[in-house]
């Protein structure tokens, strides 16, 4: 078996107040290429303080982007890039400021001012032909791991799947958990959970190892400090913690692999417009004989948290609808593949994800 | 306070036997500057296995250097990179295979193959002028975290002190756990206790943060398993999670620092040309009232492993010998900030610090 070649991003800054290090970070990056910046900025934060924050110069083009509706398309970022170009040329580099579905634009975003044609043609592993331009991201809000991932995910026409390279990688991050304080208490749950269950899935699987359980290990360990120990719960010191928690997560499950729970959660989110954590959740409760130890923690966090995700979901989808999420979720064979190994379609088919579906 | 902005090894591949990727990574790199490869390789190497696997190609240099009688010079480095300027010209990268030391060479080589004048010139903090070439990192003993640190640490006619800046840190490391599997016992414990040293040191002290602290808590984790654990020794799980370990104990000091047993050892090495990993031993077990907590499990690992080190060093040093030591120690005033926070000058002067090294 051949092993990954993994990218990292090139430059992380860690640390409360670094945010206000953006201004002078990209910098040199202006005066190598003469040229103005793009920002990328979750709308949550219009005529918020962060807006006045941004530390933009006249000549940057600042886009505030409501991510609420529905979670990056193809379309959306096809037209976005067809806007910059017409309006300034291609700019020095694109800054995402807020969460996963923001990184995942600012991402997208940086590949397709250099790639021709629409994004849906670079949707898997290694289809981009060129570097994207420098690319800086700031979450807002920790658990996605998109942060450090080799991915944007976008959801196209006809698939909801990443365009993976190395390229995607950001050439920096600013890590500051002071812009984390704000997370609405639900969001700060899912989120964090996205990161549990990256490691549950990550160490789970054939693809793990000990270079990404070590990740793992101490993402959990993280992870149950800041949602399940004697000081649990939205403090500075927690966010602190999850910022990293988010970081190690994110690096296990590139190292390793996510499995079941993903998968569904493709297929839950493509058919239905469901957020990417939220479906997380909303899945990972259904799966015990899965992942029994992980699923125990998940519903002790769910129950300590006094969080109540939807049941019967399953009741309301007839067998298309069902068919229609199990097909997208069947298309990500090396999700299956790394959670029951090399014998896994003997188990798995679209009957088999129909009835963890029907458990919703 | 600024933060700081760190730089990370551009791509990592992990794993047993991704050794053998070697060339295939590299064909990239040949491709573009159409030029040869200069391989450094420890000495130590020389007739085995290993040196006829190099993946050279008939143009490429290949060093074997004994990095055993001293550590590595700013001389040693300065003549390599001439001799290999007159022969050969720039070469397309450096490829480093061996330990601590020729991680340091590879590293230095790298920016000297560029950079003009002596490496004493640039033994400091960003004094180095231009990028260098590709390096890439095959580590062959864990520990010292030279894989993934911003330094290149060398021995100068004046003093013992890094080129660090970020076109220090490798573009490419190669992780394989089969390749420290013969080291031997006691270097073994020498080169993991370094990391141990790095985690304790790091976490103790004003710039331990949550970012630095996680990577540390991780790597101190499995220091554990390896050396004190039930399934303790040198296995090939242990070898698994000790190159993981020592990655990320140096991430734990990049983005902290290190402390009184560095900043002694520093001393200790530079008179003496003791071993740092050796040294830093040879040190910690006189720090009980420093760092209590970690002198404490490192006692019990020297215990564990029957390791025997040397004891009263110091009645044949004279008082000029301890000036000298001590005055190199005190040249490294970041260490001894970090440890003893912004007051630490009340405490450290030359007469504490040859206090310390007369425990010896």
């Amino acid at each position: 078996m051949e092993h990954k070649n993994f990218k990292n991003i090139d430059k992380v800054t860690y640390g409360r107040g670094s945010f206000s290090q953006l201004g002078q970070t990209i910098e040199p990056i202006r005066q190598t290429h003469n040229r103005y910046f793009v920002y990328i900025v979750d709308q949550y934060f219009k005529g918020k303080d962060l807006a006045n924050r941004l530390q933009n110069k006249p000549e940057d083009l600042v886009y505030f982007i409501d991510v609420d509706p529905y979670e990056p398309t193809t379309e959306q970022v096809d037209s976005l890039r067809d806007e910059i170009i017409s309006k300034k040329g291609v700019p020095s580099g694109v800054i995402g400021i807020g969460g996963g579905s923001i990184m995942d634009i600012a991402k997208a975003l940086s590949l397709m001012l250099t790639n021709e044609g629409s994004s849906t043609l670079y949707q898997g592993l290694n289809l981009v032909k060129k570097p994207g331009i420098y690319h800086l991201g700031v979450p807002t809000i920790s658990g996605t791991g998109a942060e450090v991932s080799m991915t944007a995910v976008l959801t196209g026409p006809e698939k909801k799947l990443g365009l993976k390279c190395d390229w995607t990688v950001f050439n920096q991050v600013i890590l500051d958990p002071e812009l984390i304080a704000s997370v609405p208490r639900d969001w700060w749950f899912y989120t964090g959970m996205d990161t549990y269950i990256h490691c549950i899935e990550s160490e789970n699987g054939i693809r793990n190892n000990a270079f990404s359980l070590a990740y793992g290990e101490q993402s959990l360990k993280l992870c149950r400090e800041v949602y399940l120990g004697d000081k649990a719960g939205q403090t500075s010191e927690n966010d602190d913690k999850l910022m990293v928690a988010s970081l190690m997560g994110g690096l296990s499950l590139t190292y390793s692999e996510v499995g079941v729970c993903h998968a569904l959660s493709y297929g839950l989110s493509k058919i239905h417009g469901t957020r990417h954590c939220y479906a997380n959740c909303v899945i990972f409760q259904h799966l015990g004989d899965i992942y029994p130890q992980g699923h125990r923690e998940f519903m002790r966090m769910i129950d300590k948290h006094g969080i109540s995700l939807p049941q019967h979901l399953s009741k309301d989808w007839d067998d298309a609808t069902l068919t229609a999420m199990a097909t997208v979720s069947i298309n990500l064979p090396f999700m299956w593949h790394h959670a029951f190994g090399d014998d896994w379609q003997k188990k798995v088919n679209l009957d088999y994800i129909k009835g963890l579906f029907k458990r919703l």
